[in-house]
């Protein structure tokens, strides 16, 4: 058995790639998403970008437990994404192929390679679990409150993906009521949790809030002179005292920490992570959800643990060599 | 390894228990509860009831594979039941103490002599999974339609016991509208998916239902006339083409089939089944629901199966032996 680990975070415009030893990060590094000829190419480029860096270090093949990769949608059998819109993909075997042009520039690669794929959020949450703000249980639930709300359900230490890729799309739960929403979701339904708990959703849940209302808001200066408020405007107008800023934060803190409640009915985790570019609102964010969760919550897990993300943008990186670490 | 396996439901009032050999269930039998000196003997007794059928039938110890048993309370690590109100249980370590009593009664208990205890709502959705309405697939979440709902969440072939052992209780679901309630749900919050969609739930709705409306119904017909309604009138007003019944089982479908859509995002199964005294309305309780279901689903689980359940009474039973035919 070796010692060394590629976790890689597939994005859009950027692959994130960290090479871990004896499970510590040791570097991480980026190269650019090809999506040239529906992302034809992703694979090859990243497989070459490993074997550089084996070159580079001096790593034997034989020292390399395997490879982890994140892709950013729904992934069957940790191996084929169906549809993968960002790159270009459909029906993709990630592991086979990625394994694949990896035997093509090693000379010899040890026959128990691991090669494993995930959903980015599924490994982001696995990712937290291991090394970040679910660290020491072995159940979480991660929110990523970003543009979308991304959502990782991790059980007994593994990913939960469900049968069509599913398993914790916890932004599509429908929970918000049609007077706090204008149009639909992404999805094409109405009244998911991420038409108001995602960055996006926070910016348009504000802007429909003042236009019920007349009252004075920092919000509303910022609306008018600048066109524009984002997320961290609502949370930081919220956490300064403005009185518009502080109700529309509750509110949705309200619709997450009620989400979070129907969650812990169905898995029922030790613990709820909360990441993404909104949990930059830290400790007040995570306490107020934590408030309302407790207020929602069914006796028997009342005091399930929320924690913020510790990892940031290394999250996705972490979970897909957690993957490889742990595989069976 | 043996062929035989005990398969255990406790209920309240009685103990079911059966005996299957090579995966088959030979028979069922009943032993009452004794609930005396807070179920201080119910295990003892137990043990003494699968020793006398051992004997009966010729089996020798080594011949038995092991004992699951379903309890009503949750359960953690496949072993202690926390709180168990039916029998009067405080953090009892039953499969250990089930051991223990067989151990006791056996002359020569196998080395790899199997005892594992889940949560009767669990192991009936474990049971559906292998034998019933949920043959062939191995994630599943079965719904219980009694009384109260019972859920049980099966994902890989392993039931999802929770961190609190509360998962699946899928009945606690927050997702009913103040205005369709009366009073507040068991566990104490308001809006319970079990507070509008339990046969009692069916019951109180229609009955608040009736009382919004002065239409004609053979709801109301029969309320007068005979002081109650029972869920199964319910189902068969609505079958039977009564336009107030077909109201409020449409709205009751329309609760079951959202709250499903939202256990499908966190979870994702292959399949969902409907057991309980409720789905004795059968096929058009079925069909209703998954219509409601599609029009709530996430476009990526919105042909996940609805079956009904098969196994009735001995759902928990086939689960329970499941449970030992699968350990690790």
């Amino acid at each position: 058995m070796g010692r060394y680990i590629f976790g890689i975070d597939l994005g859009g415009t950027s692959v994130k790639m960290g090479l871990l030893e004896n499970e510590d990060l040791l570097e991480t590094w980026q190269i650019p998403t090809n999506k040239d000829n529906q992302g034809a190419n992703v694979l090859s480029e990243i497989a070459e970008s490993v074997y550089k860096k084996a070159l580079e270090r001096k790593i034997a093949p034989a020292d390399i437990i395997g490879i982890g990769i994140a892709v950013p949608g729904p992934v069957a059998d940790g191996n084929v994404v169906t549809n993968c819109v960002n790159i270009g993909w459909k029906n993709m075997a990630v592991s086979d192929k990625l394994a694949a042009c990896l035997a093509d520039l090693f000379d010899a690669v040890p026959t128990d390679f691991r090669v494993k794929t995930a959903n980015d959020a599924n490994a982001a949450a696995l990712g937290e679990m291991w090394k970040g703000g679910g660290r020491g249980v072995d159940s979480i639930v991660m929110l990523t409150l970003g543009t979308g709300i991304g959502g990782g359900v991790v059980i007994g230490g593994k990913i939960l993906a469900g049968s069509h890729g599913a398993g914790g799309e916890i932004g599509h739960m429908l929970c918000v009521a049609q007077k706090d929403i204008s149009g639909a979701c992404g999805c094409g339904r109405k009244g998911c949790l991420e038409q108001v708990a995602s960055a996006t959703g926070f910016v348009n849940y504000a802007k429909l809030f003042l236009k019920r209302t007349d009252q004075a808001s920092v919000l509303r200066d910022k609306l008018e002179k600048e066109g524009e408020i984002f997320a961290h405007d609502v949370t930081r107008a919220a956490e300064a005292g403005d009185a518009v800023a502080m109700e529309i934060f509750d509110n949705i803190c309200h619709y997450l920490g009620k989400a979070m409640a129907n969650i812990a009915v169905v898995s029922d985790p030790e613990c709820f992570v909360i990441g993404g570019g909104v949990s930059a609102a830290g400790e007040f964010l995570r306490r107020n959800i934590e408030r309302h969760y407790k207020e929602s919550a069914f006796f028997g897990v009342a005091e399930t643990k929320i924690e913020l993300a510790e990892l940031g943008n290394d999250a996705g990186v972490y979970g897909a060599a957690c993957m490889v670490k742990d595989l069976d």
